[in-house]
């Protein structure tokens, strides 16, 4: 039901825009559209009608998950089919046929591609492609409740597998290792797969927000574990900043402002207030502490079947949040030379504020 | 130096192309070029000139890392900051100036950027946007000496974990669990990533070529393991098939069919050769079992800093082998309801034949 209900809903985008045909080729949309997973397909639009194309190797597949869309395997490459399929539909059209595309997903070799296989069966005159960028995305936006469930689910996971890789944490582990431990515990808990290459940053490379785990051994400092899983398709994100060995006063100062920021962020959240608005209070707290100098990147962005969605939090975000949106509020100090904290949760936005999603403590962990 | 002679072999390109500026934007084809790792950049040429445009999260990592060309570090992002400095450069040029574009890796919305871009600095009549596709990857279809090294370390990386998850694989086991294990040995060993999604396709599901997974326990039948790590930045790719229980004789007799493809295959490369040629040859093998039907994926692929690369070993690739190439053979053979088997290994072509990269042996191993 959920499928033909966001098709549905994207078919009224389509009548709104006068939109005769449309091809989804980004596959993360493709899923969310009709349910699919494979890494092959089109699913195509032409007056009321949709049909997804893909090729003999998911044929089984495609019978099993497309809901919403009659399934089309040929020896012709997916685009191709679809393009030879649609363009022989619009024909009979007395005007020339607007036919939608996904400028952010669909590479110049692709519509080249596109292009010819329509003038195949279709003159050149007699249709226009309208490039369009979001559309589907801001379906994807909020989150219903068989989405959020699933989100819940993975965000549950990464969080169980924190206490465990905290035992990994000690001098003389390597960062690989530590990393090694939490992937395998995500797996074995049943993960599909990490949702974005793990963080883990000890020392000096605390200040570097994206630092790959390497072979260097854990020494002093903070430590920084930054990941997420997939589950059921959908993925979690989360951050926490440990320290090893005797933390001093300005060290623990530098956690407790990011960590004030970030409820701030938190409390800043509503349905109604624009996305900017968040980063700019959590910004505000660490501005207070002469920190926000330091928070080199912006306070979050939203989390679904992709790790990256809208809206993002940040300044000049002018997105209002809306009830079932799922963003993540991340602040980061990030002190060159010396080290980095940085935490992080999923909340979700409700009318009256967020649910905290993320069931991790934030205090901070000396090791 | 590398890369000094890497960027210089493209200017001849450039040159022979009548190409006045270009922008590289495939993050791994800027990585080849320049050696730029992280995942925002555009390496830009100006007659006889390269620049490296990023955002300021890689200043530092940029200028450790990229050769042969000049970083440049903006608010702007990377897209706009190159068009606005090349756009500069070719305002004083009489002709319209020709541009290079990636036509695989720019998607429209990308072009649509760059062009107003441009048009900020420069009328749209000087310029002209020249579409290319394989320029660069024509270039790292042979691997130098250094790459072959690396390439080598990623193989051998990952045999060496290959005994140590065969103990794993048991009845009761999951195939996650299998998965589990063999990443997390992976990880342990040193491998920066996997370089795909991990297969480990159990009993019935081992017919399935790209089977992910699951939590589905390993009964007795054919267990398929496809793997491979990056290291270095390059990768590697490997499959065996084990047995769990007792195989019957025609259990035996489709592996033994399947390995005789890929020994056949093997025996066909050598400089000179037709990649389709190699891929005729394994699937005759398999003819003559009468299972070539059930051979429903091309023999193999090109693998570097990509785990898919030029040259593809498939029907109607007319790429002709050189040495220096690396390459898969992976034949297989997948009987819907009953099993499959696919053996894979990694070679580089040489004047004479090819040398078999991957140590592992590829002798039924019944578990």
């Amino acid at each position: 039901m959920k499928y033909l209900a966001r098709l549905k809903s994207l078919q009224t985008c389509f009548e709104r825009d006068r939109i005769d045909a449309a091809f989804i080729t980004h596959l993360v949309n493709i899923r969310y559209l009709c349910g699919f997973t494979g890494s092959s397909g089109v699913l195509a639009f032409c007056r009321g009608v949709w049909d997804f194309f893909t090729d003999g190797r998911y044929t089984e597949q495609a019978r099993k998950q497309v809901n919403g869309a009659t399934v089309r395997v040929d020896a012709l490459p997916p685009l191709a089919h679809a393009a030879r399929s649609i363009g022989t539909k619009l024909k009979r059209s007395r005007a020339a046929a607007r036919i939608l595309i996904e400028r952010d997903y669909m590479t110049l070799g692709m519509q080249a591609r596109l292009t010819s296989e329509l003038e195949c069966v279709i003159p050149r005159s007699r249709f226009r492609m309208i490039q369009t960028t979001g559309t589907v995305e801001r379906l994807r936006i909020r989150k219903d409740q068989e989405e959020i469930d699933q989100i819940r689910k993975a965000v549950d996971l990464a969080s169980s597998i924190f206490s465990a890789v905290l035992n990994k944490i000690k001098p003389q582990a390597t960062e690989n290792a530590v990393a090694a431990k939490l992937e395998y515990l995500a797996r074995s808990c049943g993960a599909e797969k990490m949702s974005f290459d793990t963080i883990v940053a000890s020392g000096v490379r605390s200040a570097l927000p994206h630092a790959r785990p390497t072979l260097l051994k854990i020494g002093r400092g903070f430590v920084v574990l930054d990941y997420g899983v997939i589950l059921g398709g959908y993925c979690s994100d989360m951050t926490r900043t440990v320290y090893v060995g005797r933390a001093d006063k300005r060290m623990r100062d530098l956690h407790s402002a990011v960590l004030e920021a970030q409820l701030a962020g938190i409390a800043a959240v509503r349905s109604g207030v624009e996305a900017q608005q968040v980063d700019s209070v959590a910004r505000g707290v660490l501005r207070k502490h002469k920190l926000d100098r330091y928070f080199t990147h912006s306070l979050g962005h939203g989390v679904g079947i992709e790790i990256h969605e809208s809206p993002r939090l940040a300044k000049g975000e002018t997105t209002t949040l809306e009830a079932g949106m799922v963003v993540t509020i991340e602040p980061g100090a990030y002190i060159p030379g010396k080290g980095g904290v940085r935490i992080e949760d999923m909340v979700l936005v409700t009318d009256s504020g967020c649910e905290v999603l993320t069931p991790t403590p934030k205090e901070l962990v000396i090791l």
